[in-house]
C-alpha cells in the first residue's frame, strides 16, 4: 500500500514542502524510521533525529524552523501527533479492507448471498442460506455455517469458525482462530455415573462493533441467544459459556471466563485470567482485577474487586499485605501467650 | 431440517388435535415462539401464551382443557416436559449427523478408508493409512494425520486438527479449534542454557463417547499414550499435557490445565481455570473447585479441594472468612499489646 | 518410516547379533514393545523382557549375557540407554521433516518464494512477496500473510495462522491452530463510553530455535515489534500481548499470559497459568510458580516468586501456611482477650 505526499497532505489539510512526488509506504517513530516511511516531529526533545532521519517524509508542525538541512521532504500541519495519528487510522482503515474479490477454490453453499466489495479468500467456506452484507472480508480458512446473518464492513482473519444460526452486526472484527457458536458445556448426570447430553439449539448474536481477539471462544445458548452488545470487546483465548450476556462497551482482557447464564453489565472492565462463576449478575461499570474470581451477584454499579472469591478492591488489599505479614503476626500471638503466663504467675 | 405433526406425534407417542400436515422447523420456549416453531405448555402459569403464541404447533397435556380458542395444532401427550426433551433430542441427533457426501475439493490420503455415511467437507484433509468408521461428520479445514483410527458416529467440526498416530473411539464430538496430538512440552535443560527437545513419539487415545469443547489442547505422550477415558466430558480452551490419564465420566470445566503424566480418577469434577500440577494422581470423584491449584496427591475418594495450594474446601472457605477479615485481626493483637503493657504496670 | 538393523547398527555405531536384515518401524518400552519395535535394555532388573519381548530388536550392552535364547535381533552398544535415545532423536528428526512436495490444491501468492525441499500441504495458504528458506513444513490449512519471512527448517504444523509481515528465523516449530501476529488489544474510551480501536501496525519477530505449542497466540507490536528471543519454548494456550519480549531460553508453561510491553529476561522459568501486568521488567532467570500473578517489576537476577501479587517463594509458603491455620489463630486471640478480662478482675 503506497501514499503520494499530496495523498497524505489532503488527507490531513497540510502543505508540502519538499518533493511532493515521493511515495511512502510506511509509518514509523522517528527514532526507527528507515526509507520509504513517513514519521513524525512532535515533541521538541527528537529534532536531532529529523536531520539525520532515513524516513522519506515528516509530519511537522506549520511553526517549525529548521535548524540545519532536511534531506526528507516535510508535511506541515497544525498539530503533528494527531496528524500521525489520523493518518495512522486511515492507514489502518485502508489496509484492513484492502483485500478484495474471491481467490479459487472457495465454496459457497447454495441460497448464500454477499454483498458488494466481498473479499472471500481461498479454502473459505460459506455455508447454505448465509447473508453477508457489503464490504466484508473473509480470509482464508475462515468457516461460515448454514443460516449465518452478517452485517456490513466486518473481517473475518484466517481460521475463524462461526457456527450455524450465528448473527453478526456490522463493523465486527474477528481474529484468527476464534470460535462463535459451539455448543455449550451442558450435560446431565444419569444414575449410573455417566452423562447425557444437554441439547444446544440456540445461537450466537454479536451486536454492531464488536472486536473478538484471537482464539477466544463463545458458546451458543442452550434456548435462545448468547449475545454480545454492541461496542465491546473481547481479547484473546477468552471463554464465554452458553447464555451469557456481555454489556455494551465491555472490555474483557485476555484469557479470563464467563460461565454459563452470567451477564456483565454495559461499559464494565475486566481484567486478564478472570473466572466468572455461572448465573450471575454483574452491575454496570464492574471493574475486576486480574486473575480474580467472582462467585456472587454484583449489585453495586462502579464496584471494583479483586481476590478470589473477590471483595472490594481496597479491603483485599488490605487484607494481603497483612496475609504476607502473617508469621510476624504468629510470633506477636505466641509472645503475648507466653506474656500472658507470665503475668498470671505475678497475681 | 423440517417435520410435519404427523412425524412428531409419532415419534412422541401422541395424537393431534388440528391440522396434522402444518411442518415445523424450530424448537421455541412459549414465550419466544415464532411462526414455524412448535413449544410445549408444562407449568400452568404460561396457559395465557397458549392463546397468543405465533407457534404453529404446541405440545400439552392430554388433560388440559382450553379456556380460549387456540390458533395453533396441538399435540396431546402424558407428560409436555418430557416429550419436549425427548423431541429436543431427537431433533440434535437428528441435525447432527445430518450432513453426508463428499464436498470438493477435499483431500483423502493413500490407503485411508471411510465407512458408510461419511460426511467429507470441502478442505478437509485426511492424510494416509487412516480407518474411518461409519456415520462419521468430518466439517470443513478438519485435518486427520497419518494411521489415526476412527469409529463410528463421531463429529469433528470444522478446524479440528488431529495429529497422526491419534486413536478415537465411537460417539465422540470434537468442537471446533480442539488439537489432538500436538507435542508434549519437554525440553531438557543443556549446561550452556540452551534446551534440548525431548523427542514425542506417544500418541492419544481418547475412548468412547468422549466430547470435547472448542480450542481446547490434548497433548501426545513422551512415549505410550495420553488416554481420555469413556464417557469424559471436556469443555473449552482445557490444557491436557502428555501423558495425563482422564478418568471414566469425569467432567472438566473451561480453562482448566492438567500437567505431565497426572491421572484424574473416574467420575470426578473439575472447575474452571484449575491447575494440577505434574506427575499426581487423584482418586476417583474428586470435586475441585474454579481457579484451585492442586500440588499433591488426592489418595482419598470423593474429597472436595480448593484453593492454590488446594485443600479441603470447608477448611479453606474458612480460612478466606478470616482473611477477608485480617485487618480486624490485626487491631484486636495490637489491642492486646497494649492491654498487656497497662497491665503490666499495675503489678 | 522403517530402518533396517544394518542402518540402526550404523547410527549407533554398534554391532548386530542376528538377522541383519529385519527392519523395525517403532521404538518402544520393552514392557510395551510389540512385533515390528526396536527397544532396549539398560536397566538390569527389566531383564526378564528381553527373554519375553515380542520386539524384533533389543539394544543392549556389549557386555550383556543372555541367560536364556532371545528371539529378537541384538544391537550391542556400549551405553544402550543413551543409544536408544540418540535414536528417538534421530527418529524424530527424520520423521518430522519426512513431508516433501507441493499437495494440491494449495494456494502461494504473487512473487512468493520457497527454498528446497518444501512441504506445502493441502489448503495450505501463502500470501504475496513470502520468503521462505529450505527445507519448511507447511501443513496443510496454514496461512502465512503477505510480506512474511521465514528461515530455514521450520514445521508449521496445521492450522497455524502467521499475519502479514511476521519475521521468522531458523529451527522454528509452531504446533496447530497457533496464531502469530494478532492485532493488539488497544482501544481508547471516548467520553461518551465507546472505544476507538488503535491501530496495531507492528509486526512479531520470532529467532532461531524457538517452539510454540498449540492453540497460543502472540499479538503483533502497536508499532516496532513484538519479540520471542532465540531458544524460547513457549507451551500450549498462552497469551502473548503487544510489544513484549521474551528473553532467550526462556520457557513458558500452558496457560500463561503476559501483557502488553512487558519484557521476561533471559533463561526464565514461567509455571503454568501465570498472569504478567503489562509494563513490567523481569531480571533475567526469574522463576514464577505457576497460578502466580506478577504486578511489578522484578529486579533482582534469579528470584523465585508465588502468589498473587506475586512474592518471595519461601515467604509466600510460610504465610500460606498460618494462612490454612487461620481458624486456630483466631481461636487464639479469642482466648488471649478473655484471659485478659480475667487477668483484669484480678487487679
Amino acid at each position: 500500500m503506497e501514499f503520494t505526499l499530496t495523498q497524505i497532505a489532503q488527507i490531513l489539510g497540510g502543505s508540502i514542502s519538499g518533493d511532493s512526488t515521493i511515495k511512502v509506504n510506511r509509518l514509523e517513530k522517528i527514532q526507527e524510521a528507515v526509507a520509504g516511511s513517513i514519521t513524525f516531529l512532535a515533541n521538541p526533545k527528537y529534532e536531532n533525529f529529523v536531520y539525520e532521519t532515513q524516513a522519506s517524509a515528516i509530519i511537522v508542525s506549520k511553526t517549525f524552523k529548521p535548524k540545519q538541512t532536511i534531506k526528507a521532504s516535510l508535511i506541515l500541519v497544525e498539530d503533528p501527533y494527531a496528524s500521525f495519528t489520523t493518518l495512522l487510522e486511515e492507514y489502518t482503515k485502508i489496509l484492513s479492507f484492502s483485500k478484495a474479490g474471491v481467490e479459487e477454490p472457495s465454496f459457497l453453499g447454495a441460497n448464500s448471498e454477499t454483498g458488494e466489495n466481498i473479499y472471500r479468500g481461498a479454502f473459505s467456506y460459506i455455508g447454505k442460506n448465509v447473508k453477508i452484507g457489503k464490504n466484508v472480508k473473509i480470509y482464508p480458512h475462515v468457516f461460515i455455517g448454514d443460516n449465518v446473518t452478517i452485517g456490513n464492513n466486518c473481517i473475518f482473519h484466517s481460521g475463524v469458525k462461526i457456527y450455524e444460526k450465528t448473527q453478526i452486526g456490522s463493523f465486527c472484527t474477528i481474529h484468527s482462530g476464534s470460535i462463535i457458536g459451539s455448543d455449550g458445556f451442558g450435560f446431565a448426570p444419569l444414575p449410573d455415573g455417566t452423562y447425557k447430553k444437554i441439547p444446544q439449539i440456540g445461537n450466537v448474536i454479536l451486536e454492531d462493533n464488536v472486536e473478538i481477539g484471537a482464539n477466544t471462544v463463545i458458546d451458543c445458548a442452550t434456548m435462545g441467544s448468547t449475545i454480545v452488545h454492541k461496542g465491546a470487546k473481547l481479547d484473546n483465548l477468552i471463554q464465554i459459556a452458553h447464555n451469557v450476556e456481555i454489556g455494551s462497551n465491555t472490555v474483557i482482557a485476555a484469557q479470563s471466563g464467563v460461565s454459563g447464564s452470567s451477564s456483565i453489565g454495559d461499559n464494565s472492565m475486566i481484567g486478564g485470567q478472570v473466572g466468572i462463576a455461572g448465573h450471575l449478575k454483574l452491575a454496570k461499570k464492574t471493574k475486576i482485577g486480574a486473575q480474580s474470581g467472582i462467585n456472587k451477584n454484583i449489585t453495586k454499579e462502579s464496584s471494583t474487586l479483586s481476590g478470589t472469591p473477590a471483595f472490594e478492591f481496597n479491603k483485599n488489599m488490605r487484607s494481603y499485605s497483612i496475609y504476607k505479614k502473617l508469621p510476624d503476626l504468629l510470633d506477636r500471638i505466641e509472645q503475648l501467650e507466653e506474656k500472658i503466663i507470665t503475668l498470671k504467675a505475678f497475681i
